[in-house]
């Protein structure tokens, strides 16, 4: 049984709070929120015990935390917790800024803790055999890949105004995608970025709807394409091209019920955000984190995944202002 | 908090024993079974008390039993459970003999405790979401059902040997189906069994592929077709035709990924069985069952039900025998 | 190039006009139809010219006739076109009495002229290739067969009045279909009608709503269902399950446009009905037959497919009243 | 009855004989190909004559042409077909230089005869329906358009070298059909090529594997994914994203039946290439400019538009190599 922290009872703390209480080998010990509010909530439906950081980081039979708070504070939290030893996983990204983002990793890496990033769409089931049909060489060489990925609908001013822009906090999951994927990694990416869905994006110098091209060293090509509003609900879909075929993976129904009427055939559209959508990836990321924590293996998406993914990050925000193939450099 | 008993820890009582177990409102106190390693597995994963029928009915702290063990011994345990006052949730058949069912739901309704039959289709979240378009007069009055019902294998002889045959133990929940789907009750069946998957079957006088007709008062008609092997998986689909359309509900698959390769366009077969099929519905009438019981409403399936259904399983054995529609007499 | 002429210039007359007129190895001499409007309306699209029976039965050039008038002058246009040596097409049924049929098969057998009957799903590209690959042994042994066969709306009561019912006018198809695809003969059927959607279908003493079930000597079913109404269109699916898996075939549409929008997503009904759904199948049987009487091979679809629809007409009418599995004699 | 002139008796050319032999309003009267072979392969199964281009021209009775010829034959065909008021049906492009084919639609506007030229795509069943529901409003305004486009095999490096190279041959297909679903003419164009099936493309300076981002005015983004190869057929697919959600038009295949197998389930692959996938393209195409000349309509895709694909080819072409977002001049 492994005693954990969670760090933040936002909305995605929330999923991670009750995934962890149904954990059978962890116990979710503290809940850490400025938001009282928030706190008391997450400790009404876990058990786990209101606590301020300090307290957690002091009490030594705390070995893992999870770091779901606002994005500001996770490098400090996650240095804090390297310095005692405590294995992190880390909602992404670990910062906006690089060179914060660097010392924390180094400091992570002098501490020698376990450490994951939160890409959960990796622990995506059908994502997932996705990426291992593709490993066993069910399609060959991967030559061309297509991800989908589009918001429900937008944020709000005040949301969007608090977050690193729809590139880092959006794209993000779609360049590790695309880098987990690709078989090798991007050397150049294009971007290009429009306002067509709520001005207020504009307004904040950012971008509703986008188009990426990423591209490797021997060729091998990836297009994104996202948008902060999907009147059917969540799209999350993935095409991978390779010598001897195409391998996909879609989006999920809630049921299978179709409809024959006198106008169409009809099916449920898929699930309407992340939290449903993505239920099964949150669950198995924890797992896999808790299981290397346990066996001393490392995790399948590391601190410098959440890196380079900020990396291509910044390579799409030069580009969609050049209007040219930005070269990547890791 | 409501404490509770589990009696049989096979297949089917462990599915129970995990989803009690995870269950934010109960506490799975005892489990009961004489096969002591199968008991102390559900222990260990749980966190039960092995135990014994009489200390457990003695028990007054336990609200509620879920019986899950052999079909012989349901009707002593509901018996002993009603007269306890226990709130009782009891997998099908209830006996495979209609006096002793009927002997039994007296018993239970003397004692006036709740009562809910496991047919775990009715909470399937497909079947659900169809029975209730159909209810909200989706596709107008219902004419015609069709459901699918196929095994992905041949019981073994001794399991089959044990039980009540394909009729009561498999086509029981499809029955029970057809009532829920109907909007009226079945007042004639027509039956047909053939041999032609494993021998064993037809030693026994049994069946391991057989078509059923139904038919209501008004002449809604319903088809139930039924195997003990599909290559594919488990065959759950459910097909209702009505004055204003049809509506649909089908296998689930483990993941969405289809490969397009040089020979054909492939996806996932279905799930292999039940457990893995049902997972969302056993969770759900459980959950259903619970809260039932502590607001005071009546389950949605009965007793009544899990008897109906009996009476057209006899009914179904009389069909395929005179070869003629049998009238049904609940 | 082969002469032919064709009888009859209704509805399905215009299709096989149509085919004929573009079929590159025949010419569409003559059209007779007592209905002089359809006979110009033919002779105005095809070039053929408007004759009388005598004068093509008299006309040796004329190598092949298509039967397509109504079903009452069948036996007489076939016993013609047989004494006069000329190749029969003739549509489903031969006649509605089973005697006429087997005198007028007397006949063409006697004059040893190529006949074929039209159950043109035979040649339907989906229903055809199902077919080759169960030939093929693709999902083995078959056990059960499952036909849905839904015409898009009911007849008028005119249309009804002047035509065999519905067993014989609809069902005999997808008898036809269970013959072709159990690979052994049914030996007894049950039916079921119903009055569900028109009730001057009752009124005429037919069933706008079915349900069958075939058995053969072996054990294998069939289930086919029917219904005068779907509000979606014409639907025709066929499932057939072996030992090794099923094979399926479905409804065409008329456009792969998928809209995902707020309320669900949503496809292409199917075709509205048979001239549409089939366009394929009555190209090909046409084709069929046309090279049979080329070259001298017999057609796919004879004579006695057409006397055998016609027998399980009568035992499905016969079980329809008495309830019980009827036993067929060929 | 029109008579018409075919120039071209290669595939494409063959494609086109048939369908104008099929159509009840045109007369096939001549076919011109330097290849005597293919234009008697023609010749014997349409009935038309083999003639020289001089012929044709001085032929008044000769009302369209059909040119499906070489590449490098197309401007001077059409510009002698409009010296003779001849009306042009004209494969694209309409020439690989791009003065060559102003001076030609120069030419062309100045005889004042009908002109369409092939982008059959326009006219797919299901593409078309696409389009006329965004035109409907169905999806409110388009906010990104992604085309897949992938031949099922490279071409042999003798083919290759002898056309205008992928972008101007298949690409600017998918060229057209942003424009023609965009709903404003793409400003910039981004374009990156790879070597990833076939080195023969390479050697050429060409490209085997592509992906573009096009972006109008108003910000409206378009993205096409290329490949010479697609393992599982030819691979044409559709999807628009709007304010109010989003269309998608698929692939055809050849039939509709479905294997439920131990492994998997399997359906077909597509068809295999442009004839069969699009064989109802090809003639409606031809269908709406017989229409246009009968009826004096413009057709709806006219020589404007083979000329802003070509100029999109050219941008394409540009950026490949820049590795920027080109500026699009018409």
């Amino acid at each position: 049984m492994l005693d954990v922290c969670l760090f933040g009872a936002g909305l995605i703390g929330q999923v991670h709070a009750a995934n962890l209480a149904r954990h059978p080998r962890v116990r979710l010990r503290y809940i850490v929120d400025p938001n009282r509010e928030a706190a008391s909530k997450v400790s009404a439906l876990t058990g786990a015990e209101i606590a301020d950081t300090q307290t957690v980081m002091n009490d030594r039979s705390i070995r893992m935390v999870f770091i779901a708070s606002a994005t500001r504070t996770h490098a400090d939290l996650a240095m804090a917790a390297a310095a005692s030893g405590k294995a992190i996983f880390c909602e992404k990204p670990i910062d906006l800024d690089l060179k914060r983002t660097d010392q924390c990793l180094a400091a992570v890496e002098k501490a020698a803790v376990p450490f994951q990033i939160g890409f959960n769409r990796r622990f995506d089931p059908s994502f997932r055999a996705l990426k291992a049909r593709l490993a066993q060489g069910e399609i060959g060489a991967v030559e061309q890949v297509i991800i989908t990925s589009r918001d429900p609908e937008p944020e709000t001013e005040e949301a969007l105004a608090g977050g690193g822009g729809v590139f880092r906090e959006m794209t993000i999951h779609d360049f590790d995608m695309a880098r987990n994927l690709l078989g090798e990694e991007p050397v150049e990416l294009f971007a290009t970025g429009s306002s067509l869905v709520a001005p207020h994006y504009a307004k904040l110098g950012d971008y509703d709807t986008a188009m990426f091209v990423l591209r490797t060293s021997s060729g091998r090509q990836c297009h994104i394409n996202n948008s902060v509003r999907a009147a059917y609900g969540y799209d999350q879909r993935i095409e991978v091209h390779g010598a001897d075929g195409m391998l996909r993976a879609g989006n999920r129904m809630p049921t299978s019920v179709e409809m024959s009427g006198a106008k169409a055939i009809s099916r449920d559209k898929p699930y309407y955000f992340f939290v449903e959508r993505y239920a099964e990836s949150y669950a198995a990321e924890i797992d896999h984190f808790i299981t290397c924590v346990e066996t001393g293996r490392r995790p399948e998406v590391t601190a410098s995944d959440g890196r380079k993914a900020m990396i291509l990050c910044e390579a799409a925000l030069a580009s969609a202002k050049s209007g040219r193939f930005e070269t990547v450099r890791f």
